[in-house]
């Protein structure tokens, strides 16, 4: 089956971060690929990959990177197909990752998802997606849907928990 | 024509930022519609906008906001149409805004553009659409190429004024 | 009897945080209900708290929240009650939930407190119910009082020990 | 009629951001005084000033302070009326303010609101008071009504100019 | 023999990071003491402290404090004597403490020194004094000296380290 | 006359921020020079003057330095006087040339002011000589008063103002 | 004459700030060349220019970029000569700039200067070429003792200047 | 064998960083010398260093500091070999270093390299010599092209193993 979503990261050790969103599609069905790419340490490598994803039929590429994370946006600057920005928190926070990736010139943008935020960057790519595949649109109400019968359970866990402090 | 994507700012102070996105798909020719719902000031319009925003057939929502910038994700809880969110400089050179929109908990991402990027909103709805839509996705290419055509030509004009420094 | 307070919280996880507060109004023996709700889980449930709270007698509510923090601010939108926002320390040392949380425009404020700081919350409440409350008023003064006492005390501690280093 | 509110700055040049406060008082018609008291400055009329509020039936104080932003604090050290801290913008964007009235350690609360946030201090005033006052509470409620119809109104406008762009 | 410094804490929890100014002090052979004073949690007693301080007989105060720092400043408005503030690292890496005690507003100064930084504000209380002491100027130049040679020392050690990695 | 203070500045452009220092002491008939001296560009003079300081009386150097702001700890290291940093706003808010004075290494204190505080680096250096001169001490106190009163009469002016929106 | 430093620049908006490195390098008779090259609007010129940069005798690249400001990174990666970086304040007083260019992970340097700091990235420049080139080292020896002249003169005009505000 | 690179560090605490610069010179065969020197502690031995460097036929030199960094920028200062600045997170971070480092005011550079980052200094370094030495050019690219054989390799080790999550 045809990789629908490619997930990017600039370096092995992002694996940690990264796998949430291979976990997710996993779960969804939804076919993957996954490869380490380094924008600085492997440019020619990294072109051929954005020029080729689109003729592969990957409809979105997911990017992992840390520090001045470059790999979203030199990736977006050489491909059409919406490109998922994961900053990853390699040093000061993430917070020099987030820059990089977000603060993108006007006319190449990169969706840029929290810190270290690798499973939402899985449900943004299924939602994007699902803009032309109604039977996908399904499953992410359906996974919409789970996610709240999770909190109302753990508000249901809490209720009894705090009777602990309640006075009367 | 139906809209396929909708425009809203928290504040209409927000529209000189927000209408790049507007020329945009003017340009483009994508069906759109534009909106001022304050997640704060009409909870209630903004749920009966998010909700019936698939209805309607949108399939992208892109939402400004500034300062503790809500708008973006309370839509994003509300519907399983992907949200873009434009993170808008109303204080702290709107990385109050920036943080406010990106750093989404687990299940609900929000794509966030960099700080005042309408446009870059704009253009990453437009390949969001074509992940499903073959001709959108000739038009954005062909954008594409002519934003490279413009710096192509600004380098050429650089050239010629460069001579004024340029010893020998 | 009837709960004054109510505490909520984004997330379950915060729980550790938040019974600060519920800890204090058992102390104070003031009655308070303690609930998790996300903002963007459980958005259909946080409209239906936020519009009861007023009529089943609640006077304050304390929303605790980490990340982009929109939990209080939603509900301040949903209520004319005040509400005390906390923001948790789940990323970037919490400067994100603080920023989420206390930067709301004109029209809604969120009373915030320092990160973390859901005893604070706790005792603002108390000093909210007691404007309209002179019973309880005399229960802050003593507390106020009896926190006195207990910096005195460590300085007499101090004192003692001070003499390891003090020559003479 | 006596004050129930008691607006006070750091410094007379804090007038154009603490006058919002003001203004919403007059026109709730909510009994107010305004002072400039320096923590740092004339720390004998602080102390008298806080020491004296309640009995001179003060309910709430908003206290705006700029820069290392002392004066809601210190107050908040000397009464057990709620304080409301405004951080005033005179440095760094304010973040130096924000920080310095928002980070109190446990046992003293300030109830911080946004940068220049003087127009929500005297909402969240009327708020707190009009937890022991049902008829501020029904002001409240109508002050809120209100200001969501501006806002509808608002977007009422912006959707006639919106079809400037709009393609159809 | 008299005190000529004084060295005072926020909380008890700041002695392991203040007690470095009180080990200077023990060797220097300079008469010092020590407290915890709350800003917030014990007004009364910082103001009779800082205004009985003069009168004592010391000559400068060292004032350790974290999160939203008022002591230094609080102290500083109460006496004509210089006030070193030593901002405490108890939350956002300390730059909260950092900014509540070093942005003073004009008239009303605190030599603030780094972080944690409590031997150095012994030091430079040590060279304060000395502007009128000339034996304690000797003792200063002496230790200045010695620090000297012990960074010398370290090259030395450095230098014999070095040679594992040196090719030759 | 001979100097007691040395004002030293990174740069002339650094002048209309230092002069405030310049004015203090003019008023309180403390003698002074003032320099500029670049820790970068003439290291040469910045070492004859550190070294020569001492000799010719100075008692306490102020040294005023933006940016990547050197000058006051190069000096510091260079001399037992106590050097009282003054970080200039000349990019990023001067937030770089306060971390860059303020987190000198243990060892080396400066006594940091607050960004743009050439004023109050002038008073604390009077607060400093002053711990060996009574004289200078009773000015200082009067100083102090003078300040006071400045505010007194703010707040009388604020009384008469605030009337235009108070209900009564 | 055939260039030995290239600079190039992410958007033609960048040439108020990098034209001084022009400037510098006309006064130091040393060739260069200036062009526009966008690392994301113009992939494939950027990767054309730095594959090929070291045949036609380049020595040091200076690449000037705001935002998330990837040129410098992109264009080390591709080629083994040294890149300089300049961060041009393009949003958040350049702080994105800075961060995205200096954060570089390990096995790809870029040697980055301050914002805004295209004058010293030639001075680099040539600094690093006059590691091997006698001539240029003397040059630059004279560039230095020529700015420190002038620091000096403008100490002498000081002088007379702040006889204005010296007493005695 | 005469070294061509001096390193040299604040304090010995800052080996552990620095020692990565090091490594990578014995592996290329490159001579170097490293030495700890305080521009605090030991501004007279940096002065020496610094003057002496190029004389000695050291070609670059690489200096690592934390907190107020001012060790690059005062070597910077007094000689005219190309500096390279590596920013040790000792607090903050490592932020306080970064800026403290990289913002050097017009003439006087920095060659900065990220937090930490002492190896790619060291590589910067050679590529800095090799602008005027072919041999080390090709030592260089031969380094470069090992790096990307590594990353090549453990991209196909990510093949392997994402397996694990593949759905097919």
């Amino acid at each position: 089956m045809k990789a629908l979503v490619s997930i990017i990261m600039g370096s092995t050790s992002d694996l940690p971060v990264m796998e949430k969103a291979a976990k997710f599609f996993d779960e969804m069905e939804i076919p993957f690929e996954m490869n380490a790419l380094s924008a600085h340490r492997t440019p020619a490598e990294v072109e051929k990959f954005a020029k080729g994803a689109k003729e592969r039929g990957i409809k979105v590429i997911i990017a992992g990177a840390g520090m001045a994370a470059h790999l979203p946006g030199v990736i977006a600057a050489m491909t059409p197909i919406p490109i998922i920005g994961v900053p990853i928190n390699a040093s000061l926070d993430g917070m020099d990752a987030l820059l990089a990736i977000v603060q993108m010139p006007p006319g190449i943008p990169v969706a840029t998802v929290g810190i270290n935020g690798a499973l939402n960057a899985a449900i943004l790519a299924s939602q994007m997606i699902a803009t032309g595949d109604d039977s996908l649109m399904k499953k992410n109400i359906a996974y919409k849907e789970n996610l709240k019968q999770k909190i109302v359970k753990a508000n249901e866990d809490l209720s009894k928990l705090v009777y602990k402090y309640k006075v009367s």
